[in-house]
């Protein structure tokens, strides 16, 4: 059996923020960074609020971090001891990610003798308001002790400060400190409650932005000092009431409810692997953070590209949620799923702001979407290394690649659930006014017959401004068929006369078709760029955080590629290909990819295992898995700080795990399994909802059997 | 009068490379640095060759400069004095451009004394192969003298060394030294004869890539030693054949001839004007430099941005010599214009394989074209000053007006010749071929009904990669009416069938109106840019250096712009705007203009005259007449030396001039003459060619007469 405790037993200054992603706890309402107890901004501590957003002044927006309602240290003798100034002779710090429960035991040397701490927490699953937190203290020689355990309102920001203002105080045995946000008056509230099993001298200090809870006593010898906090966190945009009086609340009772909710995700959701202990961790680690992150009871609400550990990426939800995450909650609750895409329908005023800003038509999503598809990427989204200038860049204008991702989506979730209902919610309008936007950006030569897509950034953000990107005009393709095929599914007067129009666009757009040696060009003229190799582009480098893009980056006239774009292409319209094709351009693609980004490595991953290579599949699909296991991922872009959790790398390792080796497939609205293991795997098995039955897939030495 | 001599009468080392430019000497075949005679590569000496070019290696293919056979400096008592290293007591250089000569006169103190150089020298306007000059040292002490004088074929070179193969030698008294390019194996010759009016021991030295003759002889006080000497420059590439035997030639007899041919050039090029003798003197200093290099006798041979002053530029022609030169050849030699205009006729292919090589059809004219038509702009034409990173430019790509400014060019010279036979020389094709390559241009939206050309560089160049930028679709414009006009007059089987799509293309190309302020926006959006001063904008500067276009050029996305763009529109199709939008837009434009360009002041100055306000034409104009005259021109382009003359300046000086001030125009084949003099100026007189005849244009007080 594989436990699923993560640990570290070392103390690493440098580890820290890194540590803040991998030990984090989360229940889709917010996440909670994998900091310690003592912690304060400085280590990048986090409550970070699922879709709450304000923007400071003229920086960019961003989700905001509620109070920290889990401040806790000791003092013995009046010393303080913490994390990290005081060197431990002891440290340990885990992950149960079968339970969702993260703590900590740190012991130090004092004069007298060690001291140490331990703590347990969890947000709760079960209360989604909820945070609990069990913190021990104990000593082996007799001591003045003192425990601090507070709110603190001073909250880690990257683009802060976003509270304007603080309302603290402590009523009736309750703490809280209530923050309210700048540009939209946002109240972001944490409240605790404290229970003690021992004797101790309490008082209390309210600040302006923290209040705080001294528990002062005298320490007897190898005796376990304990205190239970339960906090709550509310905001004035909640969805759903918080359930119970913290006051009466035990941190047992929660923990006993919390775990069994728990439970009941995992059986759903649990994947074993045989002969495989590694990929079996790694991969329930991923579906871990997806049920995390995963915006359950919310009202269209979806998943930011770094889920819940922060503010990096300004909070905003990506095409990653569609291209990568969408599958997994289809498969196991969907209705997630459909909560992910009620966020589209609900946004889609933002998304025809955007395409009115630039001359279009339709709908087009924000590349940065936040709440009402406020379009969050700003038009300098990277600084130079070396001038420290904003630098132009062209992700908000020309990826247009996003609302296909969209559409791209909602036809898996249909297919996938059978749920063709969404259509009458706002699904069909948002499918046709997709169709308008591409519509709209297609241009046709004076004598030529065909329609082309120029001035894009595709998938691969490292080669801006191309003509004719084949995913994007692919991607076009789809939405044009995909509109007309609902059309004609369910006739209208409103959306009939629009047929002529997508029927002409989806026949004639340029859709580029495999070269003599049958690779697929990335765009206009990608194959006359230097082809120079990876490793090579990287050595030109002159600054390791400069950026590999724009329009002087190393990788810019070169055919090295940031991520998968043909590649995801071959994988999403595997029908249209051959695998002689496939594997050829895997071939040519893979090792020009620098796979900068979290995306990538599951779609090459994915496209090995469609040309029947599981064990050439298999290392991009660890990569994928591990994303967030792995000490060392791109912390940076320019100057700017990138570090966070990667459910879309979460997501695509559960997509190569189910789709990919186990080779679930759909086909005729039923499911169908060829699997394709790596070498080592001797057997799979795992559960899958599809259209509203649950199956329970085994395979086993290629025996599959599906009930 | 006024005295046309430039004369710098103090020695300033930091001088070295602008008084190379300024003191210029030439006859079109080659140019001639104004560098003193003992200098060498390190200052910059050049025997500029007009259109003979070589690449080393990989770097610029430029043109080439011949083996020096000024090289020459004196000994005393043995001891070697030179500037720069020498400081001297007494230093005149001089220029007489009403004359074509160029002299010094140097004194230095030695131990015992003070010794003189003097040295005169001219570019034969009347035998084109040949360089004179006199050279004279005096000492108020008797000494030991020694003069050193030879062919340098060690030459200054930006991306050389050129030669890779030398002869040196000498012969019957004719020293010789032969240099071989590499690229194409041209030989580039320098022959000098001397001749001594003293008793002197002469000895000779040949070396690898020089030979020198040492003239030694003892110095009476105050008695001047004179040698003369007659150089000849040829190359294998040569249209025309030297003129005598230089052992036969006096420098006397060379300097009446040579003399002569100038009194004839200024007899059709002089302009009077009475009572600025400022202006006067730049003007005509314009038309000196615009005589020096006008390329007489050549067969199709165009006139580099830089003229004859060196390699910078890569010694390519730009849309400059159609645009801002021909018109004062036109007007004074129309034989020049015609072989400006037969060198694009001859360079078609070149032009069609650079359509080609964009997938577009027709002819599009190289941005710094070489001999044949081969482009010489890289797609890396700027260094950045950050990382000293080549910097991907689009100057090459997508300046797509050039081919427009040919065209236009050559309608201006049949206008103004009335020779309407070049059309049958290979005009009538270059014109279809511009106007098939324009229609390869053209993109429609889906539904939208007007054609439109995106992704351009117009000729403010700091904004790259623009769409609908309104001087190139105008131009467009132009190029289609002009093909269907000929078409009209000269019909042909061959063209008729291409009538339907010049006039599909002329009349459905967007056109820009001025918006309800009367100002026409530059390219889609250019009125969204940040509306920054051009101090501002170059208070952002982090390096003096640095370039203000490109991607993240401080102009970039401001709407300062480098050089007149809408106004260059406007002055051109002057007759489809009132006088009030012109105004309207100068005032807009003008302020927001950088300025960064030689082309520019020309243009706002003529288009001010236009509207009827010679007062704000006239700075602008003395900017563009003095651009060689005025120290600290823009001498960087990032990293790259742009330094040299400025002959579009000065053609442009002669535009406003003559078509600004004087107001001269043509209207139904006959000129008209409708002054517009700034304030200072009583009146002007000068000569004009027009459709084979000469007028006397006179105006005084606002009287005019043509005769």
């Amino acid at each position: 059996m594989v436990d699923f405790i993560l640990t570290e037993n070392i103390f690493n200054n440098e580890n820290i923020p890194w540590n803040g992603n991998r030990f984090l706890i989360g229940n889709g309402y917010f996440g909670i960074r994998g900091t310690l107890e003592e912690y304060t901004k400085e280590q990048m501590c986090a409550v970070n609020m699922a879709g709450i957003y304000d923007r400071a002044g003229s920086a960019w927006r961003e989700t905001v971090n509620a109070p920290n309602p889990l401040h806790t240290y000791v003092k013995v003798n009046g010393k303080k001891y913490a994390l990290p100034e005081n060197k431990p002779v002891f440290h340990e710090q885990q992950l149960d990610f079968e339970n969702g429960l993260h703590s900590r035991k740190t012991v130090w040397q004092t004069e007298n003798g060690t001291i140490t701490v331990k703590c347990e927490r969890f947000a709760s699953m079960s209360r989604r308001h909820l945070i609990a937190m069990k913190y021990t203290f104990s000593a082996d020689f007799e001591c003045d002790a003192e425990m601090i355990t507070g709110i603190d309102g001073d909250v880690w920001d990257i683009n802060g400060p976003h509270f304007v203002k603080f309302n603290s105080g402590s009523e009736d045995g309750v703490n809280y400190v209530e923050g309210i946000t700048g540009e939209k008056h946002i109240s972001v509230t944490a409240r605790d409650s404290v229970k003690l099993d021992f004797d101790a001298e309490c008082s209390g200090d309210v600040c302006e932005k923290a209040v705080y809870r001294r528990i002062v006593f005298k320490a007897e010898p190898h005796k376990e000092y304990c205190i239970e906090k339960i906090a709550e966190i509310t905001t004035s945009e909640d969805d759903f009431e918080p359930i119970g009086d913290i006051r009466d609340i035990t941190y047992q009772e929660l923990k006993a409810e919390h775990t069994a909710a728990w439970e009941k995700i995992w059986d759903i959701s649990k994947i074993t692997i045989d002969g495989d202990d590694d990929a079996m961790y790694a991969l329930n680690y991923s579906i871990y953070h997806l049920n995390c992150i995963a915006p359950r009871e919310m009202k269209g609400k979806s998943i930011a590209a770094r889920g819940l550990s922060g503010q990096v990426y300004k909070g905003a939800v990506f095409w990653d949620t569609e291209m990568f995450m969408i599958d997994y909650y289809i498969h196991t609750e969907p209705e997630i799923a459909k909560t992910l895409l009620q966020y589209r329908i609900d946004t889609i005023d933002g998304a025809r702001a955007k395409a009115k800003e630039y001359g279009l038509n339709g709908a087009y999503y924000a590349w940065e979407s936040q709440e009402g598809g406020y379009e969050g990427c700003s038009d300098y989204n990277i600084t130079d290394v070396f001038t420290k200038r904003p630098m132009r860049t062209y992700f908000r204008d020309k990826q247009y690649h996003v609302s296909a991702a969209i559409v791209y989506g909602l036809m898996k979730y249909i297919k996938g659930t059978g749920d063709y209902g969404i259509l009458n919610e706002g699904a069909m309008e948002m499918v046709i006014e997709c169709a308008e936007f591409y519509r709209s950006l297609l241009v046709k030569k004076a004598d030529e017959p065909y329609y082309e897509i120029r001035d894009v950034v595709g998938p691969d953000e490292y080669h801006e401004r191309v003509n004719n990107n084949s995913y994007t005009n692919r991607m076009a393709k789809f939405v044009f068929d995909t509109a007309l095929e609902l059309i004609e599914k369910y006739p209208s007067d409103e959306y009939d006369s629009l047929k002529s129009m997508f029927k002409d666009s989806s026949e004639n757009i340029f859709i580029r078709k495999p070269n003599d040696g049958g690779i697929i060009e990335q765009f206009d003229g990608y194959f006359k760029l230097e082809d120079a190799s990876v490793d090579e582009v990287r050595s030109r480098l002159i600054d390791p955080k400069e950026y590999w893009g724009g329009a002087y980056g190393v990788a810019a006239d070169t055919q090295v590629i940031k991520q998968a774009d043909i590649a995801a292409m071959l994988s999403m319209f595997s029908n249209d290909y051959t695998a002689d094709i496939m594997k050829k351009n895997f071939d040519y693609y893979e090792p020009r990819t620098e796979h900068g980004s979290s995306l990538t490595a599951c779609m090459y991953s994915l496209l090995a295992c469609m040309t029947g290579n599981p064990d050439a599949a298999y290392p991009l699909f660890m990569k994928s898995a591990a994303e967030d296991l792995r000490p060392g991922g791109k912390q940076w872009l320019g100057l700017i700080y990138i570090g966070g959790t990667h459910p879309a790398a979460a997501g695509g390792a559960w997509i190569v795990a189910v789709k990919g080796f186990a080779g679930i497939s759909e086909q005729n609205g039923r499911l169908v399994c060829r699997p394709c293991l790596p070498k080592k795997w001797k057997g799979m098995s795992f559960k899958l909802m599809y259209r509203n039955k649950i199956y329970d897939i085994a395979i086993q030495d290629n025996n599959v059997s599906i009930t």
